[in-house]
């Protein structure tokens, strides 16, 4: 399997129409953390459910339009990070990600999110990569601040969540930004 | 044609593509003007240029998506507006707009983009419509201003005008701020 | 939304997907009516059945190959009127209407059928239109007669109506008897 | 090849896309005869031009909606015909020919002619054949009055044809009538 | 309908829409024998299930990727041969083929190969046929036996028959074989 | 990138579109020992000729029909090795490779193809791969042969190589083959 190596036993790939029932089981046993923030997770059913959408994640990386890795901690999968859409014209993009509840708090995401910058400014070379959260989701909101985003304001009722609208703070990260951040020791 | 009425001799219609030849002539008469925010124009040298965009844009309506609209004061084509895709999970929307320079100061657009903003909240029923302008686009920022927009933040670099990046500012309207706007008078 | 402006409290507009509901209480109020002559009616029985129709609608306007526009009077829809295909090759196309019954007779659709014709010469610059209806069809007859629309002949067995074959007689108007037609008043 | 004998040395096959530069010669050789009334000539100059042609017309065999068929006599190609489009709701279809010159007055078109309708009466199970001629193109018009169809009226300004538009005769041919035809012999 | 024929009452047809009852009733009949060697013939319930099937051979066809023929003997669907996509950049394809029990052991599928061998070297001008049966599919083995083909090798576990992989025999013929072949007199 | 390590400064990697040049450097670089066994080599003269082939690569991959990899040594990418399609149905599929002259000799395309039977027979659960050589490309022929692959026939001109047809050796391993030599130490 086609993988990026984040360090002992973690790994990001390319999901693959074989992952389905995989990532359902993932999905499934954590249903209640992800919908907190994540408005795709009640129509998630079955495993059927999540074929249509691998099938299209995997035609939006055919299309250079970006892709979705699952991220693999000892051989289990913990969680999802990808890209939202690659805008050629104006070289942006905007990342996604999610993690089940046992696995957060170790650092995970940070490793994914910076193997996918990599990704987003030396394989793609684009200028810029923007990150949208909760308004009140803290943890996910660490990552970008961790990272070198700066903040640049909030997208009012920017998502549907269920049953209610919530506000969106976006950040964002610029290729000279990151380079710099890069080369200061990524701190 | 069918059109949307705005006023003594003005109104918006639906561009088709018989409209392209007169599309070309406006954009080609006043390029100067519209290159300084707009990235397509040094792309659009022909009549045949404008066919698939035109093309483009019906298939958009027909897929639900938005349209984009000629405005048409005393029988001259004098501008575009339109929405940019329409994400209905979210019931979110993004609207865009010009006018050829001999046309800006009457408040025509003005007009124009009240009535893209009573579709999108009457026959559509969104509950969001976002602009972004040019940092320095003041002429551009003046109609979310007016019409009860709210300043959301800057997009760094959010978008490529030939030979640079350039920063936007995004302002937004919610269904609620225009109900109330529109109730109260407008005003 | 789009109109044409027909007279008093009366427009013709594009059928959007929002429609659906209006379009399939019209038709469920009027079957009796409308199946004496149009084909569809018992296939149409809910809400989503009229939703693949608008959207062939929408998507024939977006190939510019016609158009499907609702008939309204007094805020209610009361009928739609439209061009089946326009054969751009011979610059020909071919016209159908209906209406509900309790709207007849109050010159709707000769105000509607005359919108139209002002599209095909005008905007769109053909040089025939033709009408079929049932050969004894007498009240849908009378729109092309009192247009100035020409009896060309009968075409045998044209339409299977549910249970039988029908005949159909065809009238055509020329770009050039428009014209005329016009120039003289309308009469 | 997939035939159907006509009498000696005289068949129908499907026109496949190895037929392209047969079909050009062809046409090429009998340009003159053929634009009198045919639309189509002086647009297919090359080999290459017929290519997408023949893949239109398997397509619409493909999908059902007809086929055209090369007329082949001493081992010669000498003509087309086909059917344009069937109607399936309504159970109708429409037949087209063209012949080059030196084979005209033989009988071949009448029998070629003869074949579809079986085809079109007996394995589609159709209710309804239509033929439209040039209203001077009395060889074409002979066909029809020669297989018992009956006359309709005239489609006033039906075809363009490179500089005018002309006027078509429509004949037309009923399944009870051909089974009546065949019955008594075909005269 | 478009045909070759083979011999006294009997002849190869393409296979349309209209044929899907009865090639299900063949198969219907005939499935304790067919299933032996063909992995489709479970799947294949009802008539609706020949339909997308039949579709996709006439697809097939006109994209000029061979064809499936029905072999027709007095009046009756015995059986079908048809070629398994052509190779044109190496101009080879694959032949396949069955018929039903009453009606193995008469020489029909000898004429039916003959024939399609005849499209395969002189219509399509190809250089290659090859044809795959089960190792102990005796039957089916004769066929290229008797016509010339030359035994290649044995393809492991080539295919799935239900609930086991069974190895295929492969038998090929090239052009310059056929044409000595048939220059000899087929002997 | 995504990866697959084989060994120190060796890995395999999805072709994606920003390799189109580098691809296009490394054939041009090695054309003459290329075309010896590769039918496409003369055809791919441009960067912009393997754009399309990269497009269908990663359509190939988004439809779970195989993949095409990059072979990476030491920074530089020397070859290319893939699967060509997927039969699903049959559980089976064929491998092919090429590397540039300078690398080859170093048991660099042993490890990409352990590595991509790893892949198909652990991750897609295949049972049979299969190789073609050029029946004199005893380069090509060592590879199966060290792996374990069983002989199986010869294609008799298998294959059309810019002026002449040539015999295709072929090979094939089974999945109980290959779960027996991965066992044994693959020896």
């Amino acid at each position: 399997m086609f993988k990026i190596t984040l360090g002992e036993n973690l790994f990001l790939h390319l999901i693959e129409m074989q992952h389905a029932q995989e990532l359902h089981s993932v999905v499934d046993a954590s249903r209640g953390h992800l919908r907190r923030w994540l408005p795709w997770v009640d129509a998630m059913k079955t495993v059927a459910d999540f074929q249509p959408v691998i099938h299209a994640w995997l035609q939006q990386y055919a299309d250079g339009r970006g892709f979705q890795a699952g991220i693999k901690k000892d051989g289990v999968l913990v969680g999802v990070i990808g890209l939202h859409d690659i805008d050629w014209m104006n070289r942006r993009t905007s990342l996604g990600y999610w993690l089940t509840e046992a696995y957060t708090g170790r650092g995970i995401m940070t490793k994914a999110t910076q193997a996918v910058l990599a990704i987003v400014f030396n394989d793609y070379q684009l200028n810029r990569v923007q990150i949208q959260c909760g308004v009140t989701n803290y943890e996910s909101q660490a990552i970008p601040k961790r990272l070198g985003f700066l903040f640049e304001g909030v997208v009012r009722d920017g998502e549907w969540l269920y049953d209610h609208y919530h506000d969106l703070v976006q950040y964002s990260l610029l290729r000279e930004e990151w380079l710099r951040y890069i080369s200061s020791g990524g701190r």
